[in-house]
């Protein structure tokens, strides 16, 4: 299924850094969900480079939605959307074709493509293809609002610093949604804008962990085997480029504690089931129990950086030197955070058309 | 597609813990490759319980593959493995419906399945299941094998005890075949088995991490979007019972380095391109580079302990206490492992099938 | 995909004519479902050879529920159905290897598997793995008809003999559930037996055209492209054996009518919108709407036959003569309308799950 | 999966007839294919309206490659099409909302979509949106005609009357590429265009058979059940609007047929396997055999006529009379074959990628 996600939403993206435009084909949508282009315009601006800290490459996002909406709801039928390249420079790229930038994306395509893959700013590697995951993830989080599920996403470390952990999840989702640097803690804020400054000056580059939420989903959605929530969500947040980790409640810490621990005892409340600790993140068995979904993403350092660097020409099949230039952003963890809510909506509300039906989100 | 997973060769899984059998389809591989049974023996001897640190069930596992193979080789149609159960006890359980045993999927089976899920050890979501996943990889590796490509897993960490990272990669992929407890340091493994008897003595449970790598695969294999080598094998290694996280190459800890840390610099070596380290994990963009994949999985401590627990009773709608009974394993870290590399297996041959057709690997 | 299909309901087929078993897995039914042993068996009987007019070979059917059944009902995990061969006689075959059958996949099948695909009575490629659809389609024509739908097939040509139309659409679908010889007209029905008995003596054999109707499908069911009801009817029912055409409604016919003749007018019914005619067969757009659903499946003759026949040695390379041997049907139409029954119901059942939700059906 | 087609390479579908535009994503394409600009221009004039014999809406289709594309050569990654819509009307539809074309799916895509629909033209359920097919089509038919495979379709009948069959494979094939009316025989021709003209003075319309055949195509292409040759194509092309059947070879003839009659020889022929007719249309057990590909699709008369038209209003929920305004076509079947090519093209690329791999066909 390669550049397509989903069975019963499915996304297909299209598109490169350089070319004509970037987009998706969004099908599966329950028609009659109202497509808010303002909201679409917010969020594509919250993974558009802010000041300093991004790179200098400023795109204005003037997306076009070519069909499945009429008279500003679904139609039901398939949503392309497409936002047009306006401010490239391919010159700064030009020599430094068959130069693989380390971490990068460069030889590997090479390895698959032949060479035909259209090298100019990463091409269809480029982060500026999720601008297009964005525009269609909007769509689908405000369906999914519309069910009363919420997603957000904190940077909860970046360059080695913390943010604080979630406290009140619904309050703390609803404050994230609307700042442009997503972290919950004011102080733990300024320190990593000035950790990316830093790097920034030295011409290198940093990471760090983003966190997301989900509240309101019902239990009972998911699968026991191979299309578990956490299996779907994860063959997604991968294909974000740069995770490279996915870890659901405890994650990685889970391994060190003892059952005892570890498992989330059970209890009633409000004549609901919850459970009194959440260390498996809302998911048993592959499925929803109910509680918020919790999950972190390895986003790791931007792979192209300012220094020198050993590399290889791939097509002289030599060693060489690499100095890159062009527009670069020293950190991306910030925008990248918008990406992770889409990836997760388009997730989530596949899983949710095949438990509950088409029109169930309507 | 649920308990099917793959494009150019997908597994199909079924079965339950007490029912009549567990078993597997495998669809898609090239007409031809030797099907070794007394590896296939192996195998699942590598997954059965090990004496005083695992549950007391003990399955013979007689499969018996019903399609399929002619005359030693596969034939290129559906291969089906059934393996029966053998060794139930089914009593054990009976009181306990409705007791949601914490962190399982008791609960949540239930909210997806309305009470028609089969309770018994856990029914379709007990790691017994994990016994065909285990047959049908003892193929799957014995094909990759034939074409070079090398799978093997360690136990990285358990109960907080480390053992030494992989060296010469083949060389401890080889002495992993043999192990039926996967620790490369001899002094690491005693301690693990200590911790784990320690755990069962207590009626409780440990974890553990299990790190891969993957040998001899072509540089090229994998898509930039969805279906990156990253996010096909975590959606596949996520369906394991008990894994909560999943991390390639330097994983969660590459979020605290700088970008000139984290890149991989290239090399020309004897004419083929290298990198000189390998936080990557071997892959690039989603795209295998051609060095060793390297990825780990957290795997929590067994949710079935033997200490007095609070839960609900789902059925009856109120609290309730909860004192397991039956046989259960203190650990499943190192059953596990054999499951995560034949996982692996199907991941990367349906890679492999898609990107150099059906052929190529008999 | 290969040998499964389905997006919400998926069917996996496994099995060769002389090997261990057939059979299939149904994944993505509802929980609840009840499992009627006995309509399953009653099912397989109607596929089974009858009398003088079919092959020698009968199998008892002995079919095993693997999996995916607790208690008398649907898990809503996947459900394994295997039927084990017991009458098998493979030295008939033996001396053929390499001699294609004309009409037959051995040539075929050897194009594609090289030599390794199981040649012993079809291998994979024998009507004996309809066995394993039918099993699994009496447990979905069963789900349907709990909501009112009702799937039945007559033959309605049969070695140029005619049966009359459906007239009274319910009543003829229950009369032809009951009758082993599925054709309405007493008279046509025993000129075609004779037209069997003919072909038979002659060592030749006859073909026909099966005819099904499908009532009490609500309207709005299936997809405007790719998706269609007739697109994925036509999808599964090609893949049972000999059938070489499929038509909706007046299908061929329309081609020579007027827009005028064929447009069947709507009109308001007990507050129902109706169709006065059906020359759609009950689909407008690749959407269901609401009249009953209609099609034909033309089957060739059985293209094993006893006359002597001009073939190639493919193995040889050479030319050949063939005079086959063993166990053959002279017709296998009256046997395949219980294959077209079952592998509607799956296509049926998977559109509706994807439009109404897991649920659903249960 | 809805409006997306193929598993290695996959097409996917959007676009509503009045709306901004329709367009298609090919994803799966081989890197390096030259893509020929000129012959998809060529391509959209064939499925364009022709003089007296059509719609009076006349789309200068003027398609924008969004992606994939680089140097003139596709890069591998996927290729957006995009053709917007300039000739729209609408106001000829806006009164006629909620009055059910007879034979078209406005009532049955109220019925799924609710009302949400876009009513403009048809919408997405429009013959407009196989502009994207065709634009897509050409590309995937210059791949295969660079292997040696062509693809050729002709009007085997219209309004009663019938062309010649296709007598040498090649010739005839490379004949019909080049004329704008699909017709072998001129004489036939010139009839063929006479009816339509009749018809269209009546307000009324007429339908035909188109039939296909493909060359080159090696042996041992296609699976056993379900992705069947004859099944994988039947599924494409009954989402042509308008398709109501699908034969492959001898067809609903082979019916009344002996097998001794309906039953292809093998001989072999310079080293190759043949057969010496080829009533099954070049495919066995659902795989190729080798022999030209051989099939037909029953087009029905095009439902939009301007007589008045007895149905329903299924927004006021009662009977009403129609008559139709706007601009509408006599007649599809010539404008429709070139679709046929398409189609064929994408179903038989993707069967072709997964047998010999992704770079197979650059």
């Amino acid at each position: 299924m390669k550049n397509t996600f989903g069975n019963n939403l499915t996304v297909t993206l299209f598109g490169e850094s350089h070319g004509n435009a970037v987009g998706a084909v969004l099908d599966g949508l329950a028609p009659g969900i109202a497509v808010d282009e303002e909201f679409i315009r917010f969020q594509l601006s919250l993974r558009r480079p802010v000041g300093d800290i991004s790179t200098a490459r400023q795109e204005p996002d003037h997306f076009v939605i070519q069909s499945g909406v009429f008279e500003g709801r679904t139609t039901g039928t398939p949503l392309c959307i497409v936002i047009p390249n306006e401010n490239t420079r391919s010159q700064d790229y030009g020599d430094m074709r068959g130069k693989a930038r380390p971490g990068h994306a460069d030889y590997t395509a090479y390895a698959k493509y032949h060479g035909f893959e259209d090298p100019r700013g990463g091409g269809h590697f480029s982060g500026r293809i999720t601008a297009a995951l964005v525009a269609a993830g909007a769509i689908v989080l405000s369906a999914l609002k519309g069910k009363g599920i919420a997603v957000g996403t904190h940077i909860a470390r970046l360059a080695g610093l913390a943010d604080r952990d979630f406290a009140d999840w619904n309050a703390d989702i609803a404050t994230l949604a609307k700042k442009p640097f997503a972290v919950l803690d004011a102080k733990a804020s300024m320190q990593m804008v000035s950790a990316i400054t830093a790097a920034k000056k030295e011409g290198d580059s940093v990471g760090g962990v983003l966190e997301t939420a989900v509240t309101g989903l019902p239990a009972g959605v998911g699968e026991p085997w191979f299309d578990t929530v956490e299996g779907l969500l994860a063959h997604a947040l991968f294909s974000i480029p740069a995770v490279k980790g996915v870890e659901f409640g405890t994650g990685f810490d889970i391994a060190d504690l003892r059952g005892s621990q570890a498992n989330d005892p059970f209890r009633m409340e409000q004549g609901r089931v919850v459970t009194t600790t959440n260390h498996n993140g809302g998911v048993n068995g592959g499925i929803t129990n109910g509680m918020p979904l919790l999950f972190r993403c390895a986003v790791k350092p931007t792979p192209t950086i300012f220094k020198a660097q050993d590399t290889v020409d791939f097509m002289q099949k030599q060693n060489a030197a690499l100095q890159a230039r062009g527009r670069h952003d020293p950190c991306i963890v910030h925008r990248a955070r918008v990406v992770v809510d889409s990836v997760t909506a388009f997730t989530l509300y596949d899983l949710l058309a095949g438990r509950f039906g088409t029109d169930w989100l309507a």
